[in-house]
């Protein structure tokens, strides 16, 4: 049976901001499965800010992805042809499937989608890597205790939202940095954050240091730049800083804006920590469940922002992103 | 008995380089002790880096020095005048005297120096806060681990050249970054380092990826700016970044310039952590102990430049300091 396969791949790295320029689209045929293969049929995309730093040259937590290349993505499909004994066709899977609509897999890094926690783009979010995310780094590097004040970036995003909410659920006061009263108006009224910071409105350091008095615990930086420069010099005595991302960054033409105050970690007796999801693959499954538990309880709201039309508005869709137009987790339907 | 008493107190805030303006000579008279004081007589200051930090407006992690203050120094001395129960006359002292020859004390913080664990300019050395601070930086928040790689910069200062000497006490593989073909000589025919870096002559990063090629496990800066960057490129998967210092940031005129490849945490799990040296006071007893049982075995050797002359010289020898004229522990004789 023979199957259309629209897709972008990565043209040239941008500068800046991805450009439509950056991907060519295409239409080839999709690929039979041989032995021990299965073709996927993609329906949902995750669209994230990591997908940037993934089309630049050079060493990061993964290899860049190659000129030519279909371009990465997470995403959600079902299998619609196979020749693997362990994903039969009419299987719901996740994986790195890229942009096109249809995926050949081996099985390796595919799980199966266990639809009764939750609808597939819910897999793409709060039960995908930015659940996972968002309560590894909160909860193993962050390690917040009752009581203490959590500051999160980019707080309206995916992963941002689940921090708060994570943060509020292990007893801590939680201030949310979002850009716009709309977005700061949802995570305190929607999301049960103490309070929000609009980073558009008035000075960052101004407006944490009104909101937490006693300084910052913990805070879960998924911004970098001037956000995170502010947070530092409000630090609580043996803060923990989580280094998540650096969306303000990513699209940088001049190079990365490293924190100034970065001696404020020295004052405060703090640290600053990255991570990388895929480390904690063992525990996938112990944090699925609690995460599931918790949006069942009601505990956890995921507010899924779903773009449709398929592949074409990929570049589009990833412009959005990054223009923070989107709260919650972006999702293209394909 | 009437005491003449010279002494530098700060005239006012330094842009760059401390200059001799930054400070006043003055000769007062001592001060007699009242009821519970007693008089030190100042034979030796100590003068560190650290310093410049503490002549800057605004929140550190100990207050900065006022306008027309003493300028605020380390020392070792005697007691010459006494109305305190517990510091006769004759007893040799340890404290922060400040930039004079007499300085008054009720007691507080002042130490009582044990003289048999080896002589008074090396109570600020490698048995005071240099020593303790290598300690407690390397063995507390770097955690390094035999068979490890630990790099350490301004390798051939007083701080520096203990860490480097304590990571090998531990069974580590020792890197160095210092200025100079001497400075880089003297940390590996001396100090038993297994390679330096000269940072003068060539690229940091080649040099430390030729050094240290599995990456680096532990990094004890002193430095900030070009190197902290340059070392972050090559650490290893879990590498531990001690913050102790950041004196090439000391004297900038243009803020401080904060580490752009600080991403490089979350690509190799990483830290970044600071600390105070005051937090471990109750550990100090027990760190000194060890720190004389190596000196007393050999293991340890500490290099002191002395600058004989006096309270005058103070302006001088700081500027030493900066210029990175010394090998080892500077420490101006009064």
């Amino acid at each position: 049976m023979s199957r259309t396969n629209p897709q972008y791949r990565l043209a040239a790295r941008p500068v800046g901001l991805p450009a439509a320029s950056d991907f060519r689209y295409a239409e080839e045929e999709a690929p039979q499965p041989g032995e021990g293969e299965f073709l996927v049929e993609v329906d949902f995309l995750s669209i994230d800010p990591a997908m940037r730093s993934w089309m630049n040259a050079g060493r990061s937590y993964v290899p860049p992805v190659a000129l030519g290349e279909v371009m990465r993505a997470a995403g959600t499909g079902h299998v619609v042809e196979s020749r693997h004994p362990d994903h039969p066709v009419g299987e719901v899977v996740s994986g790195t499937f890229g942009v096109q609509r249809y995926a050949l897999s081996d099985g390796k890094d595919v799980g199966t989608v266990d639809l009764s926690l939750g609808e597939a783009p819910l897999h793409l979010g709060v039960l995908g890597f930015s659940g996972l995310t968002a309560y590894f780094g909160l909860l193993d590097i962050g390690r917040p205790r009752p009581g203490q004040t959590v500051v999160v970036s980019a707080a309206a995003g995916s992963v941002g939202a689940l921090v708060g909410q994570i943060a509020k659920i292990e007893g801590c006061r939680v201030i949310g940095i979002a850009g716009g009263p709309d977005k700061c108006r949802h995570l305190v009224e929607e999301l049960g954050f103490d309070g929000a910071v609009d980073y558009k409105s008035g000075s960052v350091r101004a407006q944490v240091k009104e909101l937490a008095p006693q300084g910052v615990d913990v805070f879960f930086d998924n911004v970098g730049g001037d956000v995170l420069d502010d947070v530092l010099t409000r630090l609580a005595r043996g803060a923990r800083v989580v280094i998540s991302g650096a969306v303000s960054q990513y699209n940088s033409e001049h190079g990365v804006q490293g924190p100034s105050n970065y001696m404020q970690l020295l004052v405060n007796r703090a640290s600053m920590t990255g991570f990388v999801i895929f480390d904690y693959a063992p525990r996938f499954d112990e944090a699925r469940a609690r995460l599931a538990d918790w949006l069942r309880e009601g505990r956890l709201k995921e507010r899924t922002h779903v773009i449709s039309g398929g592949v074409e508005r990929f570049p589009e869709a990833l412009r959005g992103l990054f223009a923070g137009e989107n709260t919650g987790k972006t999702v293209l339907a394909l």
